[in-house]
């Protein structure tokens, strides 16, 4: 496969119109969506147009930003901001940053509350393009010594900003030690994420990757075939509980068994400081569709019921390290989050 | 959708000819092979139109009476019993079953082969019936109180004689407590054999179920959501490490982190003896279009490497019980197969 020479790019802004590539249609086609408003914005988060924590926070934000210079007013804000924080409600990023653009328009007043709100925008993403580069540093620092590392998920360019949280780490060390580095990347059922978006961004990126499905990660972790998993974030708890996609929890508990690290990498804005622990994490339940087949084909009996949790919650304990920002937290404690969060 | 009222049914014997069901097709055809020897037996068996461990020593027995029925002669056992046994490499029953026939035809002798090879085959099957009945007394008896069960893969009666193993003492559970017993079947990619062969069965039976995506499974345990694992074997090993499909070992992790049940259920045909332990298994690697497509639907860019275990192994340590004909092994050690098998 030809390796471009452009790093993946989620989304861009023009300082009035917000497009996005549709990701539902990657690795097949590189379609672009243009948004305009909270309503389309908020329906591309829904149908996964638009995924991963990070990326639907700063997407969101852009989205409520376009609503209040279309319709000025208290009352586009105040809808706007309620349609678009309750698009998903596992990742805590987007309530967070559909908040501070709120805010910052009601600080502004009404005259001034498209441009405010188009400026916090605008500092969200630009604060999430750097919190990237930062957490691609503390994490390749933490995993030095790694060579092989097992992922979940998409959490690359198409998930966060800058080149991602996980994926940003990988890509960061594989730059400081070219051809070194392998990747075990997991497909991700349901929705395929890793076959889809993580493969084709570390094709991207000319890094050496193996595409597994979710159930091989750990029996290849058991026979020594992974140095470190890695993995992003939807929500950590104050205890420093992790909701991440399914199957993040499985990796863990095999990580632990082999004794190799197992570290999640995520903004700070990842943080709900407010929820106690794990318990309290609402897990999105998606479509039975998404299970019973995929694209299109259906494989399992018709009528078969189903449960499909889209993500999982896993113990502080079994987590290494939480790498932000701000600096790694291990081991991941409520004092260690309290500290970064100083 | 409308419950059959027969069992499911693998294979056909007439005496003379074998039909099996081809399983690739599930659910959506039942269509029937007619098989003729070794050559396309074995090739039914490398394609997984006939799947599961102890099925495929049962057919591999048949192709092996078949082949020497229509070509009588040493050559034609011994060539025949090569392609037979090295179909596939994990599953220990298949080398047993195959041994068993061809140590029958030669110690009858030239002229008397074929009908003693016949007579072999059929003894398996029977036997292989009779263990089936023998295990789901055994394992619903130790399970009695579990209701919600979760398992891997296909281990029904399209994977084993009888009502199968796992899935036969699950069946055996509903039997005894009707409306009270739920299953969680994993969809077990690459082939979605949960998804499309033990939805099949379940539904076919009358037993109230839901499908999961494979890296479900943990978190759903976790959260208290089954109160029992069980699962088939490919190969167990002196000490008692499992082979099975891919995901077991994860299954077993969550299971022990969660204290509940965690059982494996199979003939003592699937006990290898001579293995001293799991290291020594040998582990199926499968094709990589397996991998990268779903359903038939490629969806990883092209070109994408893979790595694909078809199998994994799951130290005894983690298992709380192996369930045979014979009767219980629990804890699960070298001590206690010596007894099972003594």
């Amino acid at each position: 496969m030809a390796v471009a020479t452009e790093p993946a790019v989620a989304l861009r802004w023009d300082g009035r119109a917000l497009s996005v590539l549709d990701q539902t249609q990657l690795p097949a086609r590189e379609a672009w969506l243009t948004l305009a408003g909270a309503e389309d914005t908020a329906a591309a988060i829904r149908r996964l147009a638009v995924r991963g924590a990070p990326l639907i926070g700063m997407v969101a934000a852009y989205g409520l930003a376009m609503e209040v210079t279309r319709r000025p007013g208290l009352g586009a804000l105040e809808d706007g901001a309620e349609v678009l924080a309750g698009a998903r409600p596992t990742a805590v990023n987007l309530a967070w940053a559909v908040e501070r653009v709120r805010a910052a328009a009601l600080a502004a007043g009404p005259v001034s509350m498209a441009g405010a709100a188009r400026a916090e925008a605008e500092r969200i993403h630009a604060e999430e393009d750097a919190a990237s580069a930062a957490i691609a540093r503390h994490g390749a620092d933490l995993l030095a010594s790694a060579r092989r590392v097992l992922t979940i998920c998409n959490t690359g360019a198409l998930a966060a900003g800058g080149a991602g949280t996980a994926l940003a780490v990988i890509l960061e060390l594989h730059r400081r030690a070219p051809g070194e580095v392998r990747v075990l990347a997991c497909e991700t059922r349901p929705l395929l994420q890793g076959a889809r978006l993580t493969a084709w961004e570390l094709a991207r990126a000319g890094v050496p990757h193996e595409l597994v499905v979710d159930s091989a990660a750990a029996g290849l972790i058991r026979r020594g075939e992974a140095d470190a998993v890695i993995a992003g974030t939807d929500r950590v708890a104050a205890n420093g509980d992790v909701a991440n996609k399914v199957g993040t929890y499985g990796l863990a508990l095999a990580a632990r068994a082999a004794g190799i690290p197992f570290v999640i990498a995520g903004p700070v804005s990842s943080i709900d400081a407010a929820l106690p622990d794990g318990d309290g994490i609402e897990i999105e339940e998606r479509g039975a569709e998404e299970v019973l087949g995929f694209g299109g084909v259906t494989v399992a009996p018709p009528g078969t019921a189903v449960r499909n949790p889209a993500f999982d919650v896993t113990p502080a304990g079994l987590v290494t390290a939480l790498v932000t920002e701000r600096g790694v937290a291990a081991p991941l404690t409520a004092a260690s989050i309290a500290e970064l969060l100083a």
